[in-house]
């Protein structure tokens, strides 16, 4: 590390004359932090060179930065004064995995989501133009990301508040799954085909060096150049045909074309796309070959190629569970959007082709999509991550429960999920779910919870969510009812109640362990809508203690209260859940912090045990 | 109405002779119904033929047909067996102004909102081809529609799963305002441009037709005509670049010419975008020469061109507030969705043109531009209806509160909106808004608090709601407190508290005025979070009545009883509010219903009084 060492700022730069050395040594550092403290390898070793370059000519106070998702940041975070802290990545105080408003000037937003950054580049590329601000605006996006429609909703304003703002297109030819759909295809298509320019300069050629020919046929040839010309005009890339200026494809690896082409365009008040191809995971064999593998694990060992999975995780029982299923039901039909492996629904993709469908990066047409085939008879499940599920909620209000159609959806990373941090929390699914009419939610807490959950979302008549966290099961009691009906209630006591759900019931029913005599615990299963049986059984507490790991302001907390009310209840209720984003660090932390583990129930209860 | 009267459904199409008569009766028809009950009326009479020509080649059981928003359907209807009911359109228990599944196996889903269509129809399709059933499915999406994201998704997907879709761009040039962004300019080119197969065969026509050339001329050409196809292949048109085959353009009031089309791509076995030309209002005059003013019309004088306004709306109170403002703080900087005049901007927008953005129908981009825009210094206000905003939850979790942006959210048409039904609703602005951290939501309930609410949302730090019901305000006391804090408690009884916020405070006012020594009355102009002040001053009272304009899951009602309970409240807490989607009626009807009027108040109360 001779030349990274010393670095500081993006001014820095200028001071290197081996810009090649400097990255590999900043990939010699991404792999070592990975290594250490788990995170995104693939998409972070792909945009090295990418990241100089767009620093060595955008690297100036007056210019704005904006990166979609924000994950591949980490070569990014070393160049902007963050080289010091890149050891804390991820880490409980640390510096978060993504771009974060607040961490650096440099971070101009806190990211995480897909296909939002042309839109925030926008605003900004606007505002500075308003406000007479020099500086251009740059929005780096994946290939992957403009499958979501938000990216396009960008692109067709862009022509009219862009004029300082250039689209740098990284396309690694996939997004966290191999790339999906239309424009995809057409990507690909784009990487092959002649140069722009040089087509119009062959065109023109044509038509310029023959003067031999008669006037019938130069009338001709004039008439074909017309059309070349408005074809090429109107339609000579998408992008063009969206108003942009479309500059590429370029090499994504050499450092010097990138810079060259950056400062070309620097001076150009319009707004621009530049095609740039790169390779996720280059520079890194094992993950240039599974750049999917390596899209986000926990830690690396650089050592061992293949990753081992070391305990199954509720994503793998689902998987598991559909697939037999729909042996048996052939009106399964599998959703995911461009999350195939991390859902579990890979075997699923292989085995039923035809009943399966990756839509990329697109929550609100894969909810809407789901509802087209509940209406044509199928029975839809949309496999997704909580966090990501927020896109659709007004497809899960409109195209799902105001026609009442059965779709199934199911809820992935539901609750904390850790080093991901703010954006990637699991934590709003319930209040926006069980505010919806027409539909049922269960929070299972155990793998085998999460089969009977799965089995009675496919007899109802109605949509059904199923919601379960990331990772592993926790402790599970021997003690544990297997019928899963919808709520159990364990415990003699009545004076406290502890109510949960999902899967800090395990820290519930540990703690009922310790102290068996002196509480009950009510464990829901179903927690939307409640059932009643469960608030009347509830009534005869003097002091219940509602543990929710979900945002508190209009959680299930609340709405247990107003139905005990409804019965007279004259208790004592208290909440404790989520009030805020949470930041990165390891769930167990998270849960600490929020009080929603074994320490935290028992400190909040035990001054009236 | 000598065709018409005797029809029934789609197969009585083939006994007509004269389908353009058919179309002049379909069309002094919707004239007279709009006439009498109100509705869209320049868009339905743009599509009268398209619509005869639709179910002609595709009214059979096994055909599909999904129209994207679903407002230009009464011709439709009267041809699918729903004539005899045309007259009680819109009306309580009458059918409904949009698609409505339930009403008629022709309505495969219920509509309202934009740019789904094309996402629900390839599910269809889909299921159907998993199903191995026949028939077609239709989708019919307005130019409009096209510039929300969700579309772009669904064209990304259409390659795959499309192979029986055909989908029907009815370009109208305009959606509700004047058409906006690249796709709009876009189009325009395409409805001037060569037709793509005269292009083909000029090409190819020069170059076979020239025998006397020579060899180094003709490799030259064969060169330029690979390109020239490569280029037509790759990006004939934007949609070729996504994976259709692109027809077109048509025109959309010559029957003969769609029915003709359409029997020809029939039989085509892989997605179809027929690029059809129409007019708004076409047949009428007034209509034609301004369709964005006979949208959607409360009530027709078809005598008279020009509609009066009645009276003073909030939208108006909203406009007229911001322009106002706009000329001292010159940071404003507003922002619709497709809705200028309807939100109250079209001023506007003429006098500050840098300081405004009409994105089209994408409010998930408004919102993440918003976001932008304050990241760079400016005040954006969002003025959007609230059904429409659902469409941004994600973007407000993620792009504004999780950022700590401070952007404006004007919320229009919040509560029930009467005639527009189901999908129109303002009823989840409420609980979806209160759950996301770094937001604080401002219900006004007449013309000087709206403009309070306003004032104090520009000098916030944060993110701010101000949300508000459509037209009119109600009946305003004149004992009414002019400071606006954050709520208002009024009268000396301390057994029963009525608490509410927004218009229907007028009701509560009213109930006050007759019995103002049985009970008092809470109102809330912040109502989230909720003043504690409030709350204690609640504790007194024995029996709290809580009357919400908003869906009760989730709303204000809970978690005001929440912080009750943190007190120690134990007397009785009732919330009155909407449980279930709303049809279609007057509002007055709808708050009838739900016992959220004046009469409603009175029941619930009066067995304590």
């Amino acid at each position: 590390m001779r030349i990274l060492e010393d670095f500081e700022f993006p001014q820095d730069l200028i001071k290197i004359k081996d810009l090649d050395l400097l990255a590999s040594e900043l990939r010699r550092k991404i792999i070592e932090v990975v290594d250490s403290n788990g995170g995104h390898l693939a998409s972070n070793l792909g945009v090295v060179e990418l990241t100089i370059a767009v620093l060595s000519v955008f690297g100036k106070k007056e210019d704005s930065i904006v990166w979609d998702v924000g994950h591949q940041c980490y070569a990014y975070k070393m160049l902007t004064g963050r080289l010091n802290k890149i050891n804390s990545l991820r880490k409980n105080g640390g510096i978060s995995g993504f771009t974060c408003r607040g961490e650096s000037p440099y971070d101009k937003f806190t990211s995480g989501h897909s296909s939002n950054a042309i839109s925030e580049a926008l605003g900004l590329a606007q505002a500075g133009w308003v406000l007479g601000k020099k500086g251009k605006t740059i929005a780096i996006v994946g290939d992957g990301a403009i499958t979501g429609g938000l990216a396009y909703e960008g692109f067709n304003n862009a022509g009219k508040f862009g004029k300082n703002l250039i689209i740098i297109l990284n396309d690694n030819e996939m997004s966290i799954s191999q790339n999906v759909g239309a424009i995809a295809k057409y990507l690909t298509k784009l990487r092959t085909r002649p140069v722009y320019l040089e087509t119009k300069r062959i065109a023109n050629g044509i038509l310029g060096n023959f003067k031999f020919l008669g006037q019938r046929f130069k009338d001709l040839l004039l008439k074909s150049r017309l059309i070349l010309k408005n074809v090429l005009m109107s339609g000579g890339t998408i992008f063009e045909s969206l108003g942009l200026s479309y500059y590429g494809p370029i090499n994504g690896h050499d450092i010097f074309e990138l810079i060259r082409t950056f400062s070309i365009v620097k001076n150009i008040e319009k707004p621009i796309l530049i095609h740039v191809i790169t390779k996720k995971g280059h520079g890194f064999v094992p993950a240039e070959k599974k750049p999917d593998k390596f899209h986000a694990v926990a830690k690396l060992n650089v050592e061992k190629e293949n990753l081992k999975i070391l305990s199954r995780t509720f994503s793998d029982v689902f998987g598991e569970f559909i697939l037999k299923t729909s042996e048996k039901n052939n009106k399964i039909f599998a959703i995911t959007a461009a999350m195939s492996g991390a859902v579990g629904l890979a075997d699923f993709e292989k085995k039923f082709p035809s009943r399966f469908a990756d839509v990329g990066i697109a929550e609100t047409h894969a909810t809407t999509f789901s509802a087209g085939l509940a209406a044509g008879g199928m029975i839809p499940v949309f496999a997704v991550y909580s966090t990501f599920l927020q896109r659709a909620f007004d497809q899960i209000i409109h195209d799902v429960a105001m026609q009442r159609l059965k779709v199934i959806f199911a809820v992935d990373r539901a609750g904390l999920v850790g080093e991901d941090g703010e954006s990637h929390q699991g934590i709003f699914d319930v209040p926006f779910l069980r505010t919806v009419p027409n539909i049922e939610v269960y929070s299972p807490s155990f793998f085998n919870e999460l089969e009977i959950s799965l089995e009675k979302a496919i007899e109802s008549d109605i949509c059904t969510v199923v919601r379960y966290p990331k990772g592993k099961e926790f402790f599970k009691p021997d003690w544990l009812s297997e019928d899963f009906n919808d709520f159990e209630i364990y415990g003699k006591n009545n004076k406290i109640l502890i109510v949960t759900y999902g899967r800090i019931f395990s820290f519930a029913a540990q703690f009922f362990d310790k102290f068996s005599n002196k509480l009950s615990i009510l464990k829901l299963n179903k927690i939307s809508p409640i059932n009643q049986n469960a608030i009347k059984l509830s009534l005869e507490f003097k002091n219940i203690f509602f543990f929710e790991e979900s945002i508190k302001s209009g959680g299930i907390g609340e709405v247990f209260l107003y139905n005990l009310n409804i019965f007279g209840f004259k208790g004592s209720f208290d909440i404790i859940a989520i009030e805020n984003f949470v930041k990165h660090a390891t769930v167990a932390e998270q849960l600490s912090m929020l009080s929603l583990d074994l320490d935290g129930m028992i400190k909040k209860v035990k001054k009236i045990i």
